[in-house]
């Protein structure tokens, strides 16, 4: 049995090689937390079925949440050079290697959820909930008013919105694709909340982190400083950033109590985050 | 009843109002001759059923080329600043809103495709068949390998594997699309060969244009020249590319007439397109 990190070494063995598949390799199985997949395998694991499931749409959210980052960190957007500690790909490779490789992991996703083992609909589900998370009005949109953030400062309402979009969604999405290939697709939307909230407390939280920590131990540029982007410690101040963090993961706590579901694995993965300390 | 163009501006409405979104619709709608989602129609047509069937097929595909020509004009790609007569979308936003732009018509292309007429099994079809003409194995290794003929001269054969890559690929995506909402996938393998050789056709024929007209008739910039990129016709010289071109043309309309389907509707857009001097 391969695990994750090997099932992810070889999803794209059916491409031809070339330099656009180097680059895609090199950012997609760099050194990560994998946090979306282990929230698609915690879903499935709550309710009682075999995590191997949740393969193919735990390999397809990693490897938009990739491409997000290869994008992400490209010169025309927050321009940074490390990541995950090592160089991102357009610093290892070129801008136009790490563009095409952004826009072939996109793309490579949606072939990947082809191959999960459920029935037709339940795919065309996946692929219509795919969209709705990282398309423009979804993760995209959170990635154009963090832009225009940067011209013009956001407000605590708006940090939230962008924070939502930008992480939220793809952590409901990780959530939603457990429920649909569990069958439990009545408890959808409670699922969504539970991501959008946890997508939030991550990123108030991340920015405390950010204020506590070096870029040595996060392993990535500290561009938000750069950029002199609004943060949550930054309209808030940190004690209140870090008091709202720690509400929403205890609110996320009592959501999870109303679900149908054995709530420890998902749990476990929720304290993971909450104790991070990078 | 709204034309395709009505059609293609409706397309985003469920989308919320945003500089991402105007992008999209920018560049999405700019004038252009539409043969892709032409393709998809006269494929349906010619097995005898209503067009209609095509609609979301035929958005889907346009915004995937849409997609591909912002990020090729980019300045990390192409560099162009003139497309389909105005300027290309990174002049007129900004490099940022370019790139998330086509990151958003990529993602929202498979949101449409699931609105599309048909059975489950036909839409999971045409996902994939989607993603093998645009992933890393279709149009993206088509440019990067676009992009490595920069760096070493291209010779012919690795020419008509690029175009076959960059546009026969999505004008087989194109008539397969048709072939598989007509429920005939017998066929598809045909349909499959007769876009790559029109993509080849299609792409010797506009390097011979390039060599003929100007920048002012073409309506983009001559960037291939401006490159020093290998093309038929610096390879070839003109007469003999001019001769394959043509010779692809009737090799076309020979495989068409295999086909179980009535040919006047494709014949139509190939011979538009075997006589147009643009």
């Amino acid at each position: 049995m391969m695990n994750f990190e090997e099932k992810l070494e070889h999803s794209l063995d059916h491409l031809e090689q070339s330099r656009v598949k180097e680059a895609m390799l090199y950012s997609l199985c760099a050194p990560a937390k994998r946090l979306r997949p282990r929230m698609i395998y915690s879903v499935l694991k709550g309710y009682g079925l075999d995590e191997s499931k949740g393969d193919y749409c735990a390999l397809a959210i990693e490897m938009i949440h990739s491409y997000s980052l290869i994008h992400d960190d490209l010169p025309c957007m927050d321009d940074d050079d490390l990541r995950r500690g090592q160089k991102t790909c357009h610093c290892q490779f070129d801008e136009a290697t790490a563009l095409l490789a952004g826009d072939a992991l996109l793309s490579e996703a949606f072939g990947l959820l082809m191959k999960t083992d459920c029935s037709a609909e339940i795919k065309n589900d996946l692929v219509s909930e795919f969209v709705n998370a990282i398309g423009a009005n979804g993760m995209i949109l959170g990635q154009m008013l963090d832009l225009i953030s940067e011209e013009q400062q956001a407000d605590v309402q708006m940090c939230s919105k962008i924070d939502i979009l930008k992480t939220g969604c793809l952590f409901s999405l990780a959530m939603i694709s457990g429920c649909l290939l569990a069958e439990k697709k009545t408890d959808k939307e409670v699922w969504r909340k539970i991501g959008y909230k946890l997508g939030l407390a991550f990123q108030i939280q991340d920015d405390c982190l950010d204020v506590s920590s070096t870029a040595q131990v996060l392993g990535k540029s500290l561009s938000d400083e750069k950029n002199h982007k609004s943060t949550f410690v930054s309209e808030l101040g940190f004690k209140k950033a870090e008091k709202l963090y720690q509400q929403y993961f205890d609110e996320i706590e009592n959501d999870l109590k109303m679900c149908n579901i054995q709530i420890e694995p998902v749990m476990d993965i929720i304290n993971q985050i909450r104790h991070r300390d990078h």
